[in-house]
């Protein structure tokens, strides 16, 4: 088959690799359904983060399972399945206290921009649908596989409750999918900071109030201005840069806390200025497969419609395009159809 | 008066300095009943934290109302009070959100190693006993102004949960005091880190269930071991140095948060580390206010004796001995008697 591979920064191919085999008893094979570029794949596309051996891309994925090692239990061939782009066992005591992102034997999922690809840990992972889903919710489905549940997550480790003041710093998908959550969490306000219009529209449709502009020093201003000095109660940070971060830090209110979950890419933090600030942080990759049933519930009863967030479809064949739009912010985040 | 002026690093003295005075129509001035010394007193003391002209030392007190300014509402002269601190108007927005401590009008108390001390804010701040206290309870009561507000708010800020298993890396006094706050709020096991025979056996005394004696790696590795490798659920960092930090980030699982309330000097975080290790952090100064009336119910009440903490008293006269004695770890913590 013909999958996605990254050889060096700017050099993604489309190019011949052997089929996705089962190779434990816990895996699983799937033939996609649909699959995506995420902003974390432009780390490495970009030269930000090393690339070692050529590196199989992908880890956003649903579709139907082909498949399954003699171990598996929960999902069998034939039935519709979304993962997580976190692999876990959901058994270990970290899985059950709800970090299945930081599960004993976590893996990160990988080749998933792919016709096929094999799923490790299918039992912990895997969360099957009740019957074959419509089309058209294929997209909002593949979403609920990382960047709905990050989204959801930086809302989630912000403590977002009914009638909160949200802050959300990124405009990226992940920052859609944050005010997306904030909106279900019952948020009385939520602030987006945008420069772009197309992202404000999407912002002002999955629930946003209000829309910042400026940015650095004059954003975090127009914010806390709007907040009349106080600050936000809860600030999701989507972007994992050392800029966004400080605004995310400078525009929380004293106790309030940052949910960051952009992988951070040279952050660093002053202990001291956060003791003062009194600003409280909790981040990492997202325990996706915590909230899973419940977004894909929400999915499927039609109640949110994440799948928005793809406002480019490319054949797979086309991802390097994908790369290069995203990269170049032409596109929000890049849907890949079979 | 004599009261104690640090003049430079090492340099404390108990000198002849003018009786405090209402200045501000919000100010009371008091009596203390007893004064104690520190740990974030010897920062400067020890040359870490710049002293510039001569400063007048002490911000933990109780004591007997002896003026109040004409706006001064809640005390009476001849009142019993205890204070924060933190000295707050308790009414901006921050405050009515339960951070006092991050007052919009916020001051840090100080001289109050002193017969007499003038209390800034006094409606926000000083919190009145219902009758005189006896005698033997001034010492917790003592404590309850930082030493208690400040442990308990580290288990606060902790999230420390009925049934947890909690990490407590410090066992100076502020430590022993978060040992108390855990228990009080219900937690299944309290794992003290401490090398010192007396530090250990009050430590047990208010509650922990297990002692770490081992430092650093051995340390960590110990803790990680008493939690069949799991980490504790909520971590208590109760000094302010970064190898302190390391070891609290270290000793916490995915999805704890730790807690810290020592000023935190040198003290500088990776935001990558801190993503992967998915642990929470929250911190700053103690909101002591927010807890003081209930933390005094539990004083008079005889519920918990936090004043033990208090392992040397000295006259007032003596100040500068009972600096020495806590710099070399001689005393845990000093009181300083009128």
């Amino acid at each position: 088959m013909r999958a996605t591979v990254l050889h060096a920064p700017g050099d993604i191919r489309f190019e011949e690799v052997p089929e996705p085999k089962i190779l434990k008893p816990t895996d699983a094979v799937i033939r996609l359904a649909a699959s995506c570029i995420c902003g974390s794949d432009l780390w490495p596309w970009r030269g930000l983060q090393p690339v070692g051996a050529p590196m199989p891309m992908g880890h956003e994925y649903c579709g139907v399972v082909v498949e399954i090692g003699s171990e598996v239990k929960t999902v069998t061939p034939g039935q519709f399945v979304v993962g997580s782009f976190c692999l876990s066992d959901n058994t270990c005591p970290h899985c059950r206290n709800g970090f299945q992102s930081s599960c004993n034997q976590r893996e990160f999922m990988s080749g998933a921009q792919a016709p096929y690809a094999r799923v490790p840990l299918a039992d912990g992972t895997l969360v099957a649908t009740p019957e074959m889903p419509s089309e058209d919710l294929i997209p909002s489905l593949l979403a609920a596989s990382d960047v709905l549940g990050t989204g959801w997550y930086a809302a989630d480790a912000a403590r977002v409750l009914p009638g909160s003041t949200v802050a959300v710093v990124g405009d990226g998908a992940v920052g859609l999918m944050g005010v997306l959550a904030a909106k279900q969490m019952g948020a009385g306000r939520i602030i987006a900071m945008s420069r772009h219009k197309a992202r404000q529209d999407l912002a002002l449709h999955y629930g946003a109030t209000d829309i910042v502009q400026a940015r650095a020093e004059a954003g975090i201003a127009e914010l806390r201005a709007l907040t009349g000095g106080i600050g936000a109660d809860a600030v999701l940070e989507c972007v994992g840069t050392q800029e966004a971060m400080q605004q995310a830090l400078r525009v929380a209110r004293p106790g309030a806390t940052v949910g960051f979950v952009g992988v951070p890419h040279g952050v660093e933090l002053d202990g001291q200025a956060l003791f003062f600030a009194q600003v409280g942080l909790m981040g990492g990759p997202a325990p996706v497969r915590r909230f899973l049933p419940h977004l894909m519930d929400l999915v499927l009863s039609r109640q949110i419609d994440p799948g928005r967030v793809f406002d480019q479809s490319l054949p797979l064949a086309d991802v390097a395009e994908g790369y290069r739009a995203m990269d170049e912010r032409r596109a929000i985040k890049t849907l890949l159809r079979m």
